[in-house]
Parts: structure tokens; C-alpha cells; sequence
């Protein structure tokens, strides 16, 4: 469905988005209905199947454009470089900064996919697992340079994401800690985890020594 | 409400103990209803008000149980010495199999904290805060005794927390992995994440020296 903002319809479509992330996030899908959305954003119900024929179709296009949001960040946000280490720096940055953007969104993604249809839930797995492969093929190149210590990438993955995404159960950006603060102290953590910083000297190879010439 | 296991109706409170997890789990809890679940235990509504006279009184029950299970276990685990690297294994490895044993009931206990009454919600945060304390406790004395490297002792111990819980996202425990290897890999990262084996190297700290005599 195209979105037409600015038109009148174009800011029911945004509203709704917005109203349902906040509700579902707050109450959980099941307890929200499109009535109660309607009143919520000032419309009559009939003017919200417009845009959304079923509960579920709304509850899929939030989870699916919060996918290809987070992709679509992580695509402009992946450096050029090839170095595992600034790769992994700024795909804990990017995670941090855009979940903490969108904390309802994050919440409706990771709490109500048991309402999804079989194939839309395989639709929204599908695109987690292609954002989740991208940490992957870092932690695999960091490890086989040498410059990253992963018993399990696929554990190792798991358990970065969920840390990481774990920041919006606790952080509110108007507290003693700044978005800034916090991803620099998460990054240190992962780099850590990773053994970013000693597995170069533990096991002597020079930083980065594949991707430089001589 | 004391229980009365082996007599009937210890054994209809237990089956519906049991019941309300599943259902909550995999359905949510605005999506349950006490006569969904009263047909589940094969009884009669009215039977399961006598145990749980309110929805948010079973909900209550199930969340606070497990609190209280996470923090016994922990108490039985936790090792008499007060060295911070043999607490620090004790910990993750019996918060893991704790959870991993009990998936519905954390599922249950981490998504449905928005539907307890705010003085009941203070409770289940209270019994929490009193577990996270331990972890953060034992950060705080590792990185006194120069043992663990650890930026911030509150961020530390949520990521933590947040990231040996996730494991029962993706483990099930007939799969390629036992519990007893998802916890030793995780571990390993959670040793790496606060410096635990190079935190002494760096210093020059002697292994656990303020616990020993001479």
C-alpha cells in the first residue's frame, strides 16, 4: 500500500501506526482492538480498515517496517572498511541508537509474534535472520583474523543481540545517562565479549594485518 | 494459600498452576479467560475462582513463584566462599538451567509484568531488584578486588542478566546443545565481558588475594 503523506489519509495511515505501536506496546495486541485504535486516533473505524482490513495486517506491516528499518540503518550505518572490530563497533552502535529510537516498536516486535499468521511470522523471522547473519559474518571474520575470540557464533550473536537490545527495558534517555554513554559502555562490553582486545596480543597477530597491504 | 499437594484440590490448584502457564505463554494473558483455562484442567470455572479468585490474583501467583523459586535456587547454588569469580559461575550457570527448566514461566514473568496492578507490580520489581542485587554485589566486589573489569556495576549486571535469560529464546534442550554446553559457552562470555581473566594480568592483582591468609 502506497502511503500518501500529507494527504489527509497519508496522516490517518501515520497516526494509526503510531497510536497502535503505543497501545500494543502498553496493553499487548490481543487486549487492543481496531475500536479502541479508531478513538485513539480520532476516526471512525470503517476509515481504519482502509488502510489495515484486519488487526493482524496492522500488527504485520509495524513488526515488518521495523525489520527493514533496522536493516535499512544498519545498511547506511555498516562502514566501508572491511575490520571486523570497526564493523562490530558500529553494528552495536546502530542496534543501540535506533531501538532506543523506537522502544514501542521494539516491544511490539519482540513480544507479539505468537500473533502472527505461520507465514507471516516466517516473513518476519526471515528478515531477522538476515539482519542477525550480518552480526554473524562479522564475529566469523573477526574470529578467523585473529582478532576475536567466539567459542559460537551463532551463541555468540544471540547473546550480543539480546544484550544489546535488553537497553530498552532500563533506559530512559532523560536520565543520568545519555544514548552516547551507554552504547560506548555496551561497546566496551562487547568488545570484551568478543575478546577484541586481547586475542590480538594473546595470540600475536598484528591488527588487521589481512587487510593491509605489506 | 497453603497448598495441599496429593488431595484433590491440591492436585486441580497444581494442574491449573501448570495450564495458565502454557496458555499464558503462548497465547498472552489478555488472550486467556478463567473458563479457557478451567476447560484445559477439566473443571468447572467456579472451581479454579476457589484457588484464584481473580485472573490477576493467578497471574500474580504464577509471577511472584517464580521469583521466589529464581532467588531459592540461587540461595542453594551460591557457593560458601566469597570469592567474586566462583560466585560469578554460580550465578550464570544456575540463573541458565533455572530458566531454561522453566520457559513458559519466564516467558510469562517477562511479558506480562503491564498487566499487574501497580501495587502487585511493585512487588514482582521488589523481588527482583533483591536477585539482581546479588549479581551486582558480586560485580561490584570483583572489580574492588581487582579481579573483574567492570565500567558501570548496573548496566553491567543487566546486560548480563539480559543476555543469559535470552537463552531460552532460541534453546531447546533436545537439540545439538545441552544445557550443561550452552552454559559453560556462556560463561565463558559472561568471564570475558567483565575481564575476569584479564583483569588480573593487567593489575598485577594476585588471584583472590584479600580472601587468603599470608
Amino acid at each position: 500500500m502506497a502511503r500518501t503523506t500529507g494527504s489527509d489519509g497519508g496522516r490517518t495511515e501515520a497516526a494509526t501506526r503510531e497510536a497502535a505501536l503505543s497501545l500494543i506496546a502498553r496493553q499487548g495486541y490481543e487486549a487492543v482492538s481496531m475500536r479502541q485504535l479508531a478513538g485513539e486516533v480520532g476516526v471512525q473505524a470503517a476509515a481504519l480498515y482502509r488502510y489495515f482490513p484486519t488487526k493482524e495486517d496492522l500488527l504485520f506491516t509495524l513488526m515488518r517496517e521495523h525489520m527493514e528499518g533496522l536493516q535499512q540503518a544498519w545498511e547506511a550505518a555498516r562502514p566501508a572498511a572491511p575490520d571486523p572490530a570497526a564493523r562490530l563497533s558500529a553494528f552495536v552502535e546502530n542496534h543501540i541508537r535506533f531501538h532506543v529510537a523506537r522502544r514501542h516498536s521494539t516491544h511490539v516486535s519482540n513480544m507479539e509474534l505468537r500473533s502472527l499468521s505461520k507465514d507471516r511470522l516466517s516473513q518476519i523471522l526471515r528478515l531477522r535472520g538476515s539482519y542477525e547473519k550480518e552480526l554473524r559474518q562479522i564475529l566469523r571474520e573477526g574470529a578467523e583474523a585473529g582478532l576475536f575470540i567466539v567459542d559460537d557464533v551463532g551463541m555468540t550473536a544471540m547473546a550480543i543481540i539480546q544484550m544489546i537490545t535488553g537497553v530498552i527495558v532500563w533506559f530512559r534517555p532523560d536520565e543520568r545517562l545519555s544514548v552516547e554513554e551507554v552504547a560506548e559502555t555496551y561497546l566496551s562490553m562487547t568488545r570484551r565479549l568478543v575478546g577484541a582486545d586481547d586475542a590480538r596480543e594473546k595470540r600475536n597477530v598484528r591488527p588487521h594485518a589481512e587487510f593491509r597491504a605489506g
